[in-house]
């Protein structure tokens, strides 16, 4: 299977993120990608699509903000990363904010995906990786490739970062799908996150379904999204199905639920499928609890492949720096199976 | 004028706030009444008026997550004092959350409110002073009485904390003033920040007049509230009254905004005042940027005094330890001129 990368995704490295009062080490680190690389072959190039299909999902006053915010902070006299520390309560009664840290609280929704002065460039090439591996699969050379995204994507919303997430690589190459001639394309979402980005992205969308296997949000990250009774509205409605799972789930458990979100996209008739595939269901994985061991991944592709659907794979989170090239080897080799 | 205040107001003491990317020591800090009660006659005790008052304004998921927090954030392991940092998008698809991180970004809107195991009864006993004070006025020893409160309350909502913040006196007096008898009352705001809560929580409610003067929301904490077009809304449209100032605002300007509140309130007819004075108008405090002298002080509350109502002052922010004795008792004094 190909895979895309481009060098300029490991630019953006934040030092730290605030978690339960204090400030940690940054989990989300380039050397996630140089571990995956070391076991791949070769990858391709991504080719410049341009910002037209970041501007299918996002909003301008959004991607506005990911482009100039880190540059507003220095000229404010701000030191480090930006951070934001006030945050709208519900909806606020305005959107037009000037001040850095008025934006920042706008367009963030937690403290832990700081903005250096290289997000930016780098959640760009992470989102013309997926556009091109997108292409690569619609060209029919092979049934699957391999978009090697970082930042990771699907904790991202329309018009707000967070989760270590800036662009929604899935959502962005789901409607590039959608506008380059799809007509229903599936999201099998398999991170130990559910991803709030990509369900709130299509909520009341009746052409991409949103199927979700992840931690229980009652007791993991993001919290505020991921129930099993959000099912999607109005013309959506019915194309989102969260799958929530408890901690210490095994493989076996797992298979089980993956089963019923593959019977739901065979029923859906997609044409096209994304996978968003985080590693961070493994049993080691620093951040997540689930129990997954290095050579479940192939059996979990191998039931995806066959739904035999054209399949793009987007990378999202995994944090054992250690295991994941294994891990990504292992599950790229199932669909090979 | 007599002063109420209670001792348990300085149990509540977080070490440190998020601003900017960084730790900095905690502004609103327990010296700030030391300094204020040493200039100022031995105060008066309050009695302890219950819940009842707490419940008739904030929400009780909001009173309970204050009680209880703390707590939790040390039974789940966490060190140091409460601190949220993953908030929900506008407004979340549930409200029954358990984690103690999933119920601080509920209820919590920024990262300056540290939560310690002795924030609720420093918060209450403030809640106490205040309807203590209000007691006080009501039996019409006095025409003015101040509640020396701390924390302060403005910037708390119905079921939200932030600002230093956690239960809103001038909103709790104002309900039990009406609950009392009063047909109309008016919260006259005249800290250097916007009173998000108080507006908040009167903000579609015809009954209590909200006005305000402060530093304009474009520049300043808390950035999405304050703006002059926020006028009230349904059977509340037209009591809410923002006039924003720039920053470097001094007396004689602020006087002829003063002049528009208070001839406001007069049209209103209110029989009840409440008056949230922050001392952090002046010019050296450290977070803020008008430029009051210490001498200004009385000149406003003499302005205040000639609307001959009963007024209840509530002590909200001012961080210039150094000064705030001064100011504060430059400010109570104007009213017996």
């Amino acid at each position: 299977m190909d895979t895309f990368f481009d060098p300029r995704q490991t630019a953006h490295a934040p030092r730290q993120e605030l978690q339960n009062g204090a400030f940690v080490p940054y989990a989300e680190k380039p050397e996630r990608l140089d571990a995956i690389l070391s076991v791949l072959p070769t990858p391709l190039a991504p080719t410049d699509h341009g910002d037209g299909p970041l501007r299918a999902v996002h909003t301008s006053a959004y991607l506005d903000f990911l482009q100039s915010i880190s540059a507003q902070w220095k000229a404010e006299g701000r030191d480090g990363d930006a951070l934001p520390y006030v945050f709208p309560v519900n909806a606020p009664m305005h959107e037009d904010f000037d001040r850095v840290e008025a934006r920042l609280g706008r367009f963030c929704y937690d403290m832990g995906t700081p903005i250096t002065p290289q997000s930016w460039e780098s959640a760009y090439w992470s989102a013309q990786t997926a556009l091109s591996a997108l292409s690569h699969l619609s060209r029919g050379d092979d049934e699957h490739v391999f978009a090697l995204c970082r930042p990771p994507g699907h904790h991202a919303g329309a018009s707000y970062c967070g989760g270590y997430c800036f662009l929604n690589n899935a959502a962005i190459s789901a409607q590039a799908a959608l506008n380059a001639g799809a007509d229903r394309v599936a999201i099998l979402d398999v991170d130990y996150h559910h991803g709030n980005g990509t369900q709130d992205i299509f909520y009341e969308r009746a052409d991409v379904l949103v199927a979700s296997l992840h931690a229980d949000p009652r007791t993991d990250y993001p919290f505020y999204w991921g129930r099993a009774d959000e099912t999607g509205k109005a013309r959506g409605a019915g194309t989102t199905l969260n799958l929530p799972l408890p901690q210490g789930t095994r493989i076996d458990a797992y298979m089980a639920a993956l089963e019923t979100a593959l019977s739901t996209i065979e029923a859906f008739r997609a044409d096209t499928l994304i996978v968003s595939f985080g590693a961070d269901t493994y049993e080691n994985d620093p951040i997540s609890h689930f129990k997954f061991h290095m050579d479940d991944y192939s059996r979990l592709s191998a039931a995806i492949s066959r739904l035999s659907i054209p399949t793009l794979i987007v990378m999202e989170g995994g944090y054992a720096v250690d295991a994941i090239g294994g891990i990504v080897s292992g599950f790229l080799d199932g669909f090979a199976s």
